[in-house]
């Protein structure tokens, strides 16, 4: 294991497993200080405050691993105690449905990081999957402006070029694309051309680096090189200051958990075929992280640059867009 | 308007009034300091959710007349800055549906005074219009476990006497009737005999005396002196330190309002004809309530005693309860 991996802040921008408490020891494993946890894809707004609530109950149940994030000092402090801090964040913001007053309850039981639509169109704007993207609806303006005022942080990863371009112009804080990969290296619709980097990063955005294999250039036959010559990529578009982790892992989740992210509101038509996931060689699982900080060493990047990427442009990002 | 009145610290353990500007507006002419305000009577979870989040927005669009209770101090508070503090309450646990871990989400947005039932069974017990009262499931055990380890007040206005009797007992914290009417002055299945209200009170418990018509002995035809007098027998009987007020003040709500709380569960069978809806004389709006001090003086109650009635005893209450 990496040495230098142990001083690291470690903030993994998207995890979407199926947690429990084999995932948390996972990322105790991998020395992950902070991670966005998924608990909204499809749900609509009982379904996404039962998974809130779970997650609730999990972080005193197993709290001797993990522990809830709120704000940014939550995240020095995880580091402190030896835990991994969990953010609760959404890829969509079904858990909405129709009402706007709605994401106060939300941000008040801690959710800080909402992706505006996850593939396809919904109240606030279009998806990345969708045929036409027709941009950020007047409502969706409304869930961002409430999203800025609270300090969530907006999150475009599966939406919509037009809606994304919207985002960026019409947020009054820092957006991310939390978990995306380079067009440049791989042509998908959930991947970024370079113009969408620069357009992000121009307007002060951020990029996180997903490794999920279906966008990958070398698929479900890369290893842990791969993942980090995109983040490579990446930076080179947008400098090192702008570019985090966002590994997409979808750990113990089982085929039906694919079927039901593939299909248009989880039981749909079929979008995206996205085939066998299979983790890059290195980072197959959470608790692989430390390789991830090695093959960065062994790239030749210097220490300042990895700890950047790891975690401390994250932490950044959120000091700047979350209200404390 | 009595000059006592206005130095008072008045509480109402229950409103269920047609929550808008005019009633807020009618609240402050009746010098309302804090009222127990219901905002879940036979709804699921996600109504429940919007019946709060409506309030909270109201908390914010009406701050020059109504401000959140979550704790004590914020009756002070509301007291001083010349608001009516809202507490949010529920009459059912039906906003819980099956999932004890929602207490604390509820929680976390205001939640702090809790009917186990409402008239009829639930998951928790039963209510008071049921043939059979079986007392608290093992569910409402853990329910109630749950409320006192918050700190959310146990009401049982509306709960069935043996699962009254079992809550009183299993209760680690003071339980109350929020509003109830004593059965020795007219017997009614929501009515409490002499026998319920020495019980309560001998677990230290609380009773908030309601006027609701259909229940006083009078009926549509009484005065506010008929709600005096109640309210007196139920002081001759507990004793003066564990006795408020709890109108039962139904505002701005048409016959629809009254069809839904009479049938099980809102649409089921019908429990009970509450007949026509027509407040005492003298206390038909919420902006009459110096009227209730005035005839409390001139029933020659002691000074001392009016301010405990009229909120100096439910302030206690909630101080020995809320967890802060």
């Amino acid at each position: 294991m990496s040495r230098l991996h142990d001083d690291l802040i470690v903030f993994d921008g998207l995890i979407v497993s199926n947690f429990d408490r084999s995932v948390y020891e996972d990322m105790r494993k991998g020395g992950v200080t902070a991670a966005n946890c998924t608990c909204c894809v499809w749900e609509n707004f009982h379904d996404t405050m039962r998974n809130m609530a779970r997650l609730r109950q999990d972080f005193v149940a197993h709290s001797d691993l993990i522990t809830q994030v709120c704000k940014v000092q939550d995240i020095y402090d995880a580091r402190d105690q030896g835990k991994t801090g969990m953010i609760l964040g959404w890829q969509n913001t079904s858990g909405l449905e129709d009402r706007i007053e709605y994401l106060e309850l939300f941000y008040r039981l801690g959710l800080r990081i909402v992706q505006l639509t996850y593939n396809t169109q919904n109240y606030v704007g279009s998806g990345c999957y969708e045929s036409v993207d027709s941009g950020l609806s007047d409502f969706g303006r409304d869930v961002l402006a409430g999203m800025n005022s609270l300090g969530i942080l907006c999150d475009l990863s599966h939406v919509g070029p037009k809606t994304s371009e919207d985002a960026i112009l019409a947020s009054t804080k820092r957006v991310a694309y939390s978990h995306c990969l380079p067009a440049g290296l791989k042509a998908h619709p959930r991947n970024k051309t370079d113009e969408q980097l620069r357009f992000i990063a121009g307007h002060d955005g951020f990029v996180g680096v997903t490794m999920f294999p279906p966008f990958l250039k070398n698929g479900t036959r890369s290893d842990v090189s791969d993942y980090v010559e995109a983040i490579e990529y990446v930076i080179n578009i947008v400098g090192e200051d702008a570019v985090g982790i966002g590994t997409d892992f979808t750990q113990g989740y089982d085929a039906s958990f694919f079927e039901w992210i593939s299909r248009d509101k989880g039981t749909g038509r079929l979008l995206t075929d996205l085939g066998e996931i299979v983790n890059p060689a290195g980072m197959r699982e959470i608790g692989d992280f430390p390789n991830l900080t090695a093959a960065m060493e062994k790239r030749g990047w210097p220490v300042g640059r990895i700890e950047k990427i790891m975690g401390e442009n994250w932490v950044q990002l959120l000091k700047d867009v979350w209200v404390e």
